[in-house]
């Protein structure tokens, strides 16, 4: 075990870069206790910019996650984590970690590399002042508005997006942009004075990106009711042109909803993605084991881990014309939920 | 007059905002002294995409160079400049200023957005902390090599980067690239047993990011020289794929430099761009004075700001197959211009 340090000024420690969890594992407790470890997994860009920037993030982000805790268990003293992101604008990417009794940190992908490269040339030694703290849970809220059903007020679509964010940027992608389009939905029907027969219920989520008590709350308060909700709707994928919707449903269901993408046609939102793991739901996926049927918005996301989770998550990421086409995608969805003649079948 | 403090922990005062000079003028005296200036002209992101990066950078980087002075020169106590820069990464763009006797700063396009926005709805005041700090001046030195010429030692043909950059990236593109291109120029020379007539020359400039102390000191230096000087090259605009190349020259110069086309166009550097003020030539301008004909890299741009004099200027930016097409484009004519029967015409 080396030296090392610790106090206000934070650490000085030796460092060592490890590609993946079997590259910590073979390395073990003696050549990691005592250390910084360094995870260097690299973020995908080809798949991204192919149009598979979800599987590029779900490859990387495990590292974020568990890799703190699988460093402290061999005796680091502090975890590094790669950016999991597609830009190459020196920002570090940072987000949840389950908990490791170490302190952990990102850094960005150029400056992992320029760690990576020193490693290779002989032993590195870092100094480490991170000053984020986790404070005392406070009670805070779902916000939920109902429009109430016309026929069927005890029938429930839910239109949502979530209300927290991570705290480099403002987050207007993840997920302000989701909050606009359920609010947006719930707008349009009364400029439209349209009153489906069903209620369709705005959800604004809270605490989506740590340990989603928002979506557990509403789940423990409304146990008793899933019967009654007919399908829940989220996005929570940024703000890009939708392609049409990820669903998680009964062969059933998804036929029934098929005269939709007639609809959405003049805006090309007419894909209908039957996935077992649909990306950007986190806060409605728990209904789903309710019986629930669930959709997302498939939004164009090539971009979208080029400002996901940093200091670059602002406004004017946000396209208007793009925004207003995702708030179309989820009104005339959720408008088909709430006003067909027999609720979506299970 | 507005209070303000200054101190070792910073000025608090309040802020207005300005969109161009004439802005600022009309402000005047009365409504710009005791305040922070922010000035918030927004790089045309748009000319720089179609190809005219150098045009939206030369629209812009005056406020950087001359905002701060002219503000000072109203009362200010500060300026803050809106970066400069296609990024939208939230990223600073920093670089030289004229002396303007008060602190200034740059800001990410962003927060000079918000800034802006909060501006316009009340009073902003900000608290401004700047850490940087002009040193004294150093000795320095260009770094300078010739291979000398066969038949012609006396006749010089320069090839040159810059070998200072700005500080906050690594200075990969500006201008770790074109240093990089001019010794690759030599070394292909050698690599492939060519000595040409006259001699080339590899000069890695000093200090082109402030006062051009290099440029000037050379050209003290080989004052009585420069007829002797047949030609000088440099590349100061990044290391994406060549295009051609900017020229200041004479029209037969010009003219007999045109087989040199034929052989650049298997990598398609073709361009000859005559044009009184070349891009990316900074350092040998001055020898322009003196009669010597000028040649820069004409590269493809549209990227080039996103990461100029910004933390992301680093070795990862630089493609490794578009360097070598500009090394081989520099080579390609600087061989030509040793080498050709007669010196390049005046």
């Amino acid at each position: 075990m080396e030296a090392f340090s610790s106090g206000a000024d934070g650490i000085t420690v030796d460092l060592v870069v490890v590609n993946d969890f079997d590259h910590l594992k073979a390395l073990g407790h003696d050549k990691v206790a005592g250390k910084i470890v360094l995870f260097n997994e690299k973020f995908d860009k080809r798949k991204a910019e192919a149009g598979l920037a979800v599987t590029s993030y779900r490859e990387g982000v495990g590292y974020r996650e568990t890799g703190p805790a699988a460093a402290a268990g061999l005796g680091a003293v502090a975890a590094l984590v790669r950016s999991i992101g597609s830009a190459d604008y020196r920002l570090p990417h940072t987000g949840d970690s389950d908990p490791a009794g170490i302190p952990a940190g990102a850094v960005s992908a150029e400056d992992a590399d320029l760690i990576a490269h020193l490693a290779a040339e002989g032993p590195v030694r870092m100094h480490l002042t991170l000053t984020p703290q986790k404070l005392p849970d406070e009670t805070s809220y779902n916000v939920i508005g109902d429009l109430r059903g016309s026929e069927h007020p005890e029938q429930v679509v839910i239109v949502s997006g979530h209300l927290d964010s991570w705290d480099l940027g403002t987050g207007a992608l993840d997920d302000g942009a989701g909050v606009v389009m359920a609010m947006e939905t719930a707008h349009l029907l009364q400029q439209l004075h349209l009153r489906p027969k069903r209620t369709l219920r705005v959800i604004a989520w809270i605490d989506e990106e740590t340990d989603g008590a928002g979506s557990a709350q509403y789940r423990k308060d409304n146990r008793s009711d899933f019967d009654n909700h007919v399908a829940a709707i989220e996005s929570d994928a940024g703000a890009a042109h939708p392609l049409g919707f990820v669903v998680k449903m009964s062969k059933a269901a998804a036929v029934a909803l098929k005269p939709v993408q007639t609809v959405l046609s003049s805006i090309g939102a007419t894909v209908f993605q039957e996935t077992s793991q649909p990306p950007g739901v986190t806060d409605i996926a728990p209904m789903s084991e309710e019986g629930v049927p669930l959709l997302g918005i498939l939004q164009d996301m090539r971009k979208y881990y080029d400002y996901h989770h940093t200091a670059a998550d602002t406004l004017d990421k946000v396209v208007p014309s793009e925004l207003r086409e995702n708030a179309a995608a989820m009104a005339v969805m959720a408008y088909a939920l709430a006003d067909m003649k027999e609720p979506l079948p299970r």
